[in-house]
């Protein structure tokens, strides 16, 4: 499959997700600073990574689009609703090309959505019952629950590392990080849940663990990357964010083990500056330092060597199954995850 | 059943579902900035008014104590799960006497705690299958998410009007936002389902609502008197700070509807005022106010016709049941809530 018919099959399947969460969105008041806002996000259209590999890990297992599309439902809501408090936690100003939903409107309007969203999201979970019987909406709803519970220890280590200004960071800690913070919802949850519903549950659920962690953490390096060296018009954040956000992501923390000693006490200096104070010259000179130190580059590398992986895996673990489309738009997408330019 | 019976048994209500809340949180990192944080609310002791109420209206309908426990538990992790977002929400610099939690770490550390802990809450739910079998434990999911909802709601009603600046609001609009934000968790939601678990799922719960209403809306209306007028010490909360926050009170908006045009003028420039730029002295005048056009009293007054209403449920739908040391304590605790000085 080629990325042209990869992406309108990924945009098929967030569009049929997308009218999921629609028809989960209550008719009700109030609606203005609440229900109608839960739709904001989700409407601003998202890649729709989530969705769209729960849906093809089911119908590549044998299953029917339809089985999956309350969990891919779920997932969705979970991912948006996570991005509406991780925009509030960061201090984000942009998100998908718009103010983020706190700027627009107020902090705690945007962490009320955000629960209200994450509440919202059980519900799907529930209706699995119709689809899939009671044994496996329980097994699926043991799913989803790890994979929230695994984001905000992920998320509890990032906010933890600038909280106490952590500049010795390593590697190991960074892919620990992505992998509680992005693996597990991102990736690896999305193909074992969609395996569990197209095997009806006979699948072996741990046999995607690695796959899906390589893939995931390939796909947060190039997410990073893109926030340094992307254009703000394709990407739909402000250029550099991360950087003024603070945000130790694999470029950083290669900088930070890298540069000299003077280097290492600006830049430290830099990030122990409240977020508001920070210099946006002092940013660019981060940025420099990064391309300087090849820092950026080693991510791109790191970020193709786990690309890699995930591809080897994909073939251990998905060979035996017969050849099918979304079989290929699987293995599509794990290659477009390191090549995307958006 | 007189007070310091109805206390102690609070107490120990209260204790059991603080013990049953340390088996529920996991024992792994990261403990610094998450798991640790997730016992701090519950440990600094809050008043256990929502297990107690789950655990008697469960004994009282022939039930024991185990068998609400995980019930319990939930409602008392939602509940301090809430309170760390409110207070975000709101501002607040305490919480039962101490620094309230983005107070003492930061607002994203606090947003994430409070996410974890509402995840972590549906897991004693799940257990709930060990005691009530699938059938109730699947009622009883769907009460939590109705709660959940409901009082997502009411905040954003409260949040909205402050938003806006709302200052012709009435004594309608009060009492719905509260029956949303307030009673259905509060009051409404323990009683149903403890009345379910204890009944083993015969009795109709709608019999309820309107005690849990008039009883979670005495309650609300003495807890913001209580901000207003109690000390310090005994409350746990800056005095007057629902004034700084500018928060819509029952007394808020009496006086708004009391008071001279000059006054509401006055009033609305002060709530206009972002939080931080409100002047001490205007909130003192604002207290001030509430007392000469006896606001504080009309809410006093509205409390105990509230609490009266109540009984008068109480004793409709409880009267049937035979007497016990449970059905004692759910009485005596409605007549506590109006009189209660912490």
């Amino acid at each position: 499959m080629d990325v042209p018919q990869m992406k309108s099959k990924l945009k098929y399947y967030g569009a049929e997700t997308l009218r999921g969460i629609h028809a989960f969105v209550p008719e009700k008041e109030p609606k203005h600073y609440l229900y109608d806002l839960i739709l904001d996000y989700p409407n601003r259209g998202g890649k729709g990574f989530r969705p769209g590999l729960c849906i093809a890990s089911c119908k590549a297992h044998g299953g029917k689009l339809h089985q999956a599309k309350f969990t891919a439902v779920t997932l969705e809501m979970l991912h948006n609703a996570f991005l509406i408090h991780d925009d509030v936690e960061d201090e984000s100003a942009f998100r998908r090309n718009k103010p983020t939903m706190h700027n627009a409107h107020s902090r705690a309007i945007a962490i009320n959505v955000g629960d209200m969203m994450n509440a919202l999201s059980l519900y799907p979970l529930w209706r699995n019952k119709e689809l899939l019987g009671d044994k496996l909406t329980q097994r699926i709803f043991l799913e989803v629950y790890h994979l929230i519970t695994e984001s905000a220890e992920g998320q509890a280590l990032e906010l933890g590392w600038r909280q106490d200004n952590q500049c010795h960071l390593t590697e190991k800690d960074y892919l620990r990080m992505i992998l509680k913070k992005t693996c597990w919802y991102t990736c690896i949850q999305p193909i074992r849940m969609g395996a569990l519903i197209g095997s009806n549950g006979v699948i072996n659920p741990d046999s995607f663990n690695r796959l899906g962690y390589f893939m995931g953490a390939a796909f947060q390096i190039q997410d990073d990357i893109l926030n340094l060296i992307g254009e703000e018009s394709a990407y739909g954040k402000e250029i550099g964010g991360d950087i003024i956000e603070g945000k130790r992501t694999l470029m950083l923390i290669d900088l930070l083990s890298k540069c000299s000693s003077a280097e290492h006490h600006f830049i430290k200096d830099y990030l122990g500056t409240p977020m508001l104070g920070r210099d946006m010259a002092d940013a660019k000179k981060i940025l420099e330092l990064m391309h300087h130190y090849k820092s950026i580059d080693h991510a791109k590398q790191t970020s193709q060597y786990l690309a890699g992986a995930a591809l080897k895996e994909f073939y251990t673990h998905f060979s035996h199954l017969k050849d099918s489309e979304d079989k290929a738009f699987i293995e599509t997408i794990i290659m477009y995850m390191i090549n995307r330019d958006y």
